[in-house]
């Protein structure tokens, strides 16, 4: 049997009990999708990660992809997942079915995502960019572009990519240099080097369609000069011949984790052979790559929560089965050693990791529900999820991709010795989560985003819709009686949010902006503990909910109470770290802004 | 020229103005160095690190240990290294003329070994285990055994190890089954498995002698049956000849960092032909072993701040050197890119990385003062400076090894993608610092030995003795104006610690030691955060006072400044989360203790 690494039981609780799947469902968009059909999806997923993902995570590890003779080659277990996630259209999971897709709500694929990515987080970044490419060409395409390129990726046969970064332009997109040169016959002649571009080729693919950001000669400078353009490795010819495009994988960057996909440096145009459809409108290429971005940074989030999830199960089940010493209330040594998950400190380290992998998940569920209720409203309603949706992002990247670091992190420091070694799958996972706080907007990038322009959008009318969803949970735990202590702090916490972003805003409209952001990560890390602090009092009301009317028993009576526990918990250990935020937050003391030229080396 | 991974200025700050090592070089013991040979001691380091060292860390890192024909082969530049060491002496550096060492103050010591460790980590695991395992040999051997090993364990030629922990007894050495015979010519035939042992068999040694722990037939269970025996490789034959001593490699582990030292699985006496001498007393082998165990301890916490430092400086440069973006009052893209140091959030992820290495290390200078005040000193003097190196002890171990994780990431995520890629040494820093806090007893270990023990200790008396070394910085700070505000934090600071125990110690004293001790790792970080904050104001103070009167220009001027503003950076940005341990550790309710067996699975 499978070793475990999601709960299939956590995720019914999240879309049934606490994220109302079912709402969503009556939606005529959703017609041919029913509550009914939510386990068989899930028991696939599963059965697909069982077969094609968990077998290869740590073999992927340990043969990363390489550059030989010009091609780069990806470890043999990427094609036939591919290609069984293509048979079983899970690549087109949201897209319409005009366009090929199941047409299925985000919450579902969300949770199909989440069991593919913790079975195996190497080989679900090929998927994951196939499908962002697919569904941002399937928003911004022309039918013709459409039927070029959909089915070759939909089919799994054909990578997509996001090739936006290069050598002098990562954080700051403003200064990409990428070129592209009109051509008489309507395509574009592309010119540049994209650096860091996941699954950017490799020989198992048959076709890979890169979403490139490129200046089209003579457009103004910075984000409002960038276009988007289709650019395949392969042409196709008018007698559907694959023709080579001109573009040269120069290298593979060696990775400390996440090490089964490759990073590559691609050279577009070498020999002015390259060429490129634009996508949707000249110079606002920026703006429609961020439907790919955003949709980027919720998988990012949730492959974090996902690989949390991974690491819990193997810590929980070292801990269930490794006896060492003594219970401190009880050191009789001629008793057996107890197994470790008895000592309060293994089980505190426990706690944490499914607090923070369970509360991570409820957040992205939560982002997901928004973008299924955008999609299937209309005006004020949809403007208010759509809004709900860009607050939420960069929460829904930053904390679980911070988190599960601490989370996994405190799952191998559980396994001693053993957690450092590759007899475990600890340190595999402690190295690949690393990267998810710098993928697709580093942690401070999405500080900056959720500050500097999602809370201040419409005169933060978003963040007031957000407090109106919390309220609505606030009301819903505070008729349970055990609740009402929680209740209270999740209300402090929200009112000091609050006063917290009055106090920077106060720099912002004095037109100091850096003052105003300077401590924007720790105002990111203060949000994701009071959102993460909400999704886990709702999980709780939801819990309590069932344990008074449904009186279940046995294990599933536990597994409420545990929900209750696990929220508690996360009050108890987690919380009270946004006092040491307000308080550096509201102290008027400047320690991190350069004043003089003088200051700026730090000795 | 070699990149900068120290600060030669701040170890001579840290001797000469914080921790008065002239004071001890005062004393008799140590009256063939003096504070004029401190600068050319520091070089010689440097200079052997910046040739031995530094060129090897990554290449030891992608060469790792591995185990052919039954014997393990490890990276060529740890033998050059191991002779130059022993040529210098550095491997005695304070072990006494008399036994062939150099008898130099702890301070000197540790300040030399920060240096190598910081330019290589994994090789100065070869020496320090030597030099630990030959000052364990000095203090307990007879005359013969010093001879028979000391010369060779000093020359470098020869490896020394600790051979505690077993595939049953990791964390939990009462459970120890190793065996030791009695044989009839005095010595013992030893059997038992020995796991995890660091440099434990390598054939670039001439001889490896081990320090290893097992049970005399008939001796008691527990840790009060448990002796110490010199176990060698090799055994010296009448005629001086070397005889095999019947220790097989089983196997190398395979590890996610501090790749270039073996971590071994040795096996002793798989054919009856292991003996071993034993040193000291029959079953006191536990207590003697915690002389090389704290010593140990203390080497994990100062070679953690060693890696943070490395890392430090290589984020540093990088910061210095990337352009990214433009500053966020004056974002004209006219303008060349800033670098990225320029930005608040990298600003205040570099001065995080200053203020937990250089408070780490100050912590740690601390602790060897205690231990060369403790062997200068004699009556109460002496017992004072021995409980005080006792208490400090856990958190010497663990600060610096928690923090540089912390320390480490944050310099990683100023590279961005650059961090997670091997172009930069940083993902090598990251990987090998999540052993120290495994290492030599895990940071849980630690918890248990500071609150369960050592705040204990002689009702309380090291905690009294603490708060009075702290005193002497407060009323030093208290003089000038610019650092009252810190004296008052500092001050409540001590008393909430203050609390915390009292409050703690009540369950202690009902019997109720698992409650007690439940959630000793966050009273473990408390204390941390109290001492790193007095090491910060104690350095304030320090340079306050040479900012005052000696009025230095220019650099200098700029270093001690730096040091003031990297106080208030960690009274601003670290001090502050003492709030929510505090907060948690005077809750009542309990939620990690298991109270009935239904109770163990979390779900």
């Amino acid at each position: 049997m499978a070793r475990k690494y999601v709960s299939i039981r956590n995720l019914e609780f999240l879309l049934n009990e606490v994220h109302h799947l079912r709402e969503v469902l009556e939606h005529p968009h959703f017609s041919h999708h029913d509550p009914e059909t939510v386990g068989m999806m899930l028991d696939a997923a599963r059965q697909l990660a069982d077969v094609y993902l968990l077998p290869f995570y740590g073999d992927m590890d340990q043969h990363e992809p390489y550059l030989e003779d010009g091609q780069i080659k990806v470890h043999s277990s990427v094609r036939p997942y591919l290609d069984a996630l293509g048979e079983g259209g899970w690549l087109g999971a949201v897209a319409t079915l005009e366009d090929g897709g199941m047409q299925m709500p985000q919450m579902m694929a969300t949770a199909a995502a989440f069991i593919l990515t913790a079975a195996n987080n190497g080989a679900t970044s090929f998927s994951g960019l196939t499908t962002g490419a697919a569904n941002l060409l399937a928003t911004f395409g022309t039918p013709a572009q459409k039927a070029a390129y959909l089915p070759g990726m939909f089919s799994g046969k054909w990578q997509g990519t996001m090739a936006l970064t290069e050598p002098q332009a990562g954080s700051s997109l403003s200064d990409i240099v990428s070129t592209a040169t009109p051509m008489p016959d309507g395509t574009y002649l592309i010119k540049g080097h994209k650096i860091y571009i996941s699954a950017g080729d490799y020989t198992d693919a048959e076709n890979v369609v890169h979403m490139l950001l490129a200046r089209i000669d003579g457009a103004p400078a910075g984000t409002k000069g960038i276009s988007l353009f289709i650019v395949p490795k392969y042409r196709i010819g008018a007698g559907g011949e694959m023709i080579f495009n001109d573009i040269t994988p120069a290298g593979v960057y060696h990775k400390m984790g996440q090490r089964g996909t490759p990073a590559t440096h691609l050279i577009f145009g070498e020999r002015d052979a390259c060429y490129g459809d634009l996508l949707g409108e000249p110079h606002k290429g920026l703006s429609q790559m961020f439907q790919m971005m955003n949709e980027a940074r919720i998988m990012v989030g949730l492959g974090a929560a996902s690989l949390a999830s991974a690491a819990y199960y193997a810590s929980l089940q070292y801990a269930m089965e490794r006896p060492q010493g003594r219970r401190l209330n009880d050191r009789d040594l001629s008793k057996p050693q107890t197994p470790i998950i008895n000592h309060p400190d293994v089980r505190r380290m426990l706690y944490l990791q499914k607090a923070l992998t369970e509360g991570a998940l409820s957040i992205v569920m939560e982002a997901s529900r928004y973008a299924d209720l955008a999609k299937t409203s209309t005006g004020e309603e949809k403007e208010k999820y759509e809004m709900l949706l860009d607050l939420m992002t960069p929460i829904v990247k930053s904390f679980p991709s911070e988190m599960a670091i601490v989370s996994i992190s405190n799952g191998l420091q559980i396994l001693g010795g053993g957690g450092f070694c590759r007899d475990f799958p600890l340190e595999n996972y402690y190295r690949d989560i690393r990267i998810y706080p710098i993928y697709e907007g580093t942690t401070g990038i999405q500080a900056q985003d959720l500050l500097g322009r999602k809370v201040t959008l419409h005169n933060g009318k978003a963040l007031m819709l957000l407090a109106a969803e919390i309220q609505k949970t606030l009301d819903a735990a505070d008729t349970y009686e055990d609740l009402r202590r929680y209740v209270q702090t999740l209300k402090q916490e929200l009112q000091r949010l609050q006063q917290v972003t009055m106090h920077l805003v106060q720099f912002a409209m004095k037109g100091d902006i850096e003052r105003f952001l300077s401590d924007a990560t720790l105002y990111l890390e203060l949000a994701g503990i009071v959102i993460a602090a909400w999704q886990w009092l709702k999980q709780a009301a939801a819990a309590q909910q069932t344990l008074i009317t449904q009186l279940p028993a046995g294990d599933e009576r536990d597994f409420y109470e545990n929900k209750v526990h696990s929220m508690k918990f996360y009050f108890a250990y987690e919380v009270p770290k946004t006092h040491a935020l307000v308080t550096r937050l509201m102290d008027t003391e400047v320690l991190t802004i350069v004043r003089t030229a003088s200051e700026m080396a730090i000795v």
